[in-house]
């Protein structure tokens, strides 16, 4: 066959996610572990469909300017009479929210409020492919909501179960960074800013750690900010110390500016979701305030996290989220205010692979590889595979009829730690070679006790 | 707000897929239990993009006469300038066979072989829905792909692999069908059909089940094929037996008709894979060789696989498959011969739910519940919470200012198995009232032995 009839079968750009099997047995074990932390708060999963109506997703607007993916029947000739009058008014999600949102309003009568939920679906974004940023991607998400109001107990919650899942996955020291949308919108109110420029503020503020404070402060001016409250802004965003510290600070300024009331109720919440946190014993050096965090999106009313890789700053947040009050209930025409937080686990795991922080696992879950000596011995093979099944041990057993050189450099390439070996040798004296792989230490172990002493080699 | 101004928050018609909590953590069990068995056996996950190329997912046509689903950016107005040069050439996979042609294509010079992999994503088809089918499923397919060739034992493990899966998920008894392609159209060969008539002959004899004997006549006489062949396709598919009486029985049809060589292959193949079977101590309940079981696509060449649920034979097969040569390697321009099994996850879970044989978990995964008695003890909630998760406890803290009659039966309705109730009285008797909620039974436990007095109530 000619190149030119050769198909093209590499990835679109922006769907390259595809992981090597011991990297995709990587994020299966991340995926296990973040889910294990979710339950033990009680968090429930939940699934929503790739596909929902384009006006359901675009009902408050293309959150954060995201670009939706719409998707038509591709039909072949003998069909194409046929059509579909849902054609063009489908598309894939472009995040867990507005579906979370969806969920709630079609099953509000099935579900038990405060419903806390999580859910680890693909999400999809038509965005221009730019390095780091994928099309399709995973995003773990949890979020609880209230009908009518949420404790304020739950926003203390998010950054124990934040620490909890890095503290699991073992990705080095972090740092998760605690502010509240009030005590910024009740400051600049309090400087004076419009009610119009706040939003605009905010998003601006978001920005400080991309591209510093000058282009900052020349941003703030452009949108019609005084040049004095500019300075104080981030002078304000820039309070550092420890969180008992911040929130003095916090307590002199609202004094200074005689106890403004959005300000006020803003450190309010802050003082009571940073004391709580700290009963739920999560270690002082892995939270802080930071009032410089402000999350670009617009619904965000309260409480708001940023995650921080010690170290590895340029990574960005690893897991953010905050507190809304409008967004789920919006098809179901409630209030319902929520928390929620989410980990963008595809980007996470290549930048932390690429950096080698992490490792992938081994290419196989195989424990034991059973290697094929002789044919005629292979009911032997499947009764030993079997029995080690049964004890949940991971078996390969070998087929091929190749060499016991070709056969041990297989277990190696696909990281099988041991390799039990029978000719018939050791079939009449009724034992079995065991080589371990690392070692190379070579063990004889009688059939009889082959379970026991596999499941001892296995965890030493 | 006018009802007329509500967004539709219904699901797309095809993609009612939604699951409600209990039933979705059911589901997360089937994959754990799927998953564990899978990786028993050696196999290891992997996991392609949603999106490939339109002409990849096209390049054998579309399989079983599939509609793709292409995407298409929609563009918010400001940025219609900018387009996308891959636009309308991308589109959702409807399989995994493809994406695994292509996975090992792109991935070939990274994987060791024979590659045995599963995969569990979810896949789209445009097809019109109908009811019990979707237009987004998830599927669980394993299948083992070798380069060159690969040894007819891997077919024989296929089988044990099934009736491993289906009695962990205990939905009730499963009979895996087993046949060989080969056994069919040597047989066909045999009797002097033509060389192109064949493929479809099968095509037909695979819809026995559906459509019955008379129309299936109809329809091979319809192609072409003589009456007298007709019933002799018939008759030949409907041997029926234990597998040594169906082999015996097979073994004399080869010396009636000359030990035809197609034929002969074929039945030498279906024994060797029966024995094997036997070996790896599958029950002889569980498999039968069944000569009616043709599988609809083109692309198997050998062993061929069903599995029909006993006493529910009109949910169809639960799990299918077969042996195929040319499939896999169509990307990477090589042979690599592969033999694999499906499980339509979402159908099935679905269809069973419906039919009352399977029942959903509770819908939280929650196993103790902390009821909010006094605000003022949240502290010792906290702790205790705590405590239970760090023991592996999965807990659900009651922040609700409510009171206990309510909070219990959030608890009752949530499927929650313990209550721990703590009042003042109990605080200072350093002790918690447990209500087991199946029975309505309350014990006193000291707060100092609450997590292995927890723990034995969870295991009873």
């Amino acid at each position: 066959m000619a190149k030119s009839d050769r198909i093209n079968y590499t990835l679109p750009s922006g769907f390259d996610i595809e992981l090597l099997p011991g990297e995709k047995r990587l994020e299966q074990h991340w995926l296990d572990t973040i889910r294990q932390v979710y339950e033990r708060y009680g968090f429930t999963p939940i699934e929503t469909p790739a596909v929902e109506r384009i006006e359901l997703l675009q009902a408050k607007g293309n959150q954060g300017d995201n670009i939706i993916y719409a998707i038509t029947p591709v039909l072949p000739p003998q069909m194409q009479v046929e059509g579909d009058k849902g054609k063009d008014s489908r598309a894939l999600k472009f995040d867990q929210t507005v579906p979370l949102a969806a969920y709630v309003a079609r099953n509000r009568n099935e579900l038990v409020f405060p419903f806390a939920r999580y859910q680890m679906d693909m999400v999809f974004r038509g965005e221009r492919a730019k390095t780091g940023r994928y099309r399709q991607f995973r995003q773990c998400d949890i979020d609880v909501v209230g009908r009518g109001s949420l404790n304020l107990l739950y926003d203390a919650q998010m950054p124990a179960i934040i620490a909890e899942i890095f503290s699991a996955l073992q990705i080095g020291d972090f740092l998760i960074r605690i502010n509240n949308r009030k005590v910024l919108t009740g400051f600049f109110e309090a400087l004076g800013v419009e009610a119009d420029q706040i939003k605009g503020c905010i998003k601006i503020i978001d920005m400080l750690e991309k591209i510093g404070v000058a282009k900052v402060k020349d941003q703030l001016l452009g949108i019609g900010v005084l040049e004095e409250s500019c300075d104080r802004m981030i002078t304000f965003t820039q309070i550092q110390g420890s969180v008992d510290e911040v929130l003095a600070q916090l307590q002199q300024t609202a004094t200074e500016l005689n106890q403004p009331e959005t300000f006020v109720v803003g450190i309010k919440e802050l003082d009571e979701v940073i004391q709580n946190v700290r009963l739920l014993q999560v270690p002082e050096t892995q939270f802080c305030i930071d009032l410089s965090i402000a999350r670009g999106l617009d619904y965000y009313t309260g409480t708001v996290y940023e995650t921080t890789l010690l170290g590895y700053e340029s990574l960005g947040s690893i897991c953010s989220g905050g507190r809304y009050e409008e967004l789920v209930g919006m098809f179901a025409q409630e209030t319902m205010p929520g928390v929620g937080l989410s980990i963008g686990l595809t980007r996470l795991m290549r930048k932390l692979l690429d950096a080698d922080i992490i490792q992938p696992l081994a290419a196989s879950p195989a424990q034991v590889m059973i290697v094929n000596m002789q044919q005629e011995l292979m009911p032997v093979y499947f009764e030993i595979s079997q029995r080690l099944r049964q004890a949940g041990i991971k078996v390969l057993t070998g087929f091929e009829k190749k060499g016991i050189g070709k056969q041990l450099d297989r277990a190696d390439k696909l990281g099988i730690p041991l390799c039990i070996i029978i000719g018939s040798n050791e079939h009449e004296a009724q034992i079995c070679r065991v080589k371990v792989m690392e070692t190379g230490e070579q063990l004889d172990i009688p059939l009889s006790d082959l379970v026991p002493q596999i499941r001892q080699l296995l965890e030493r």
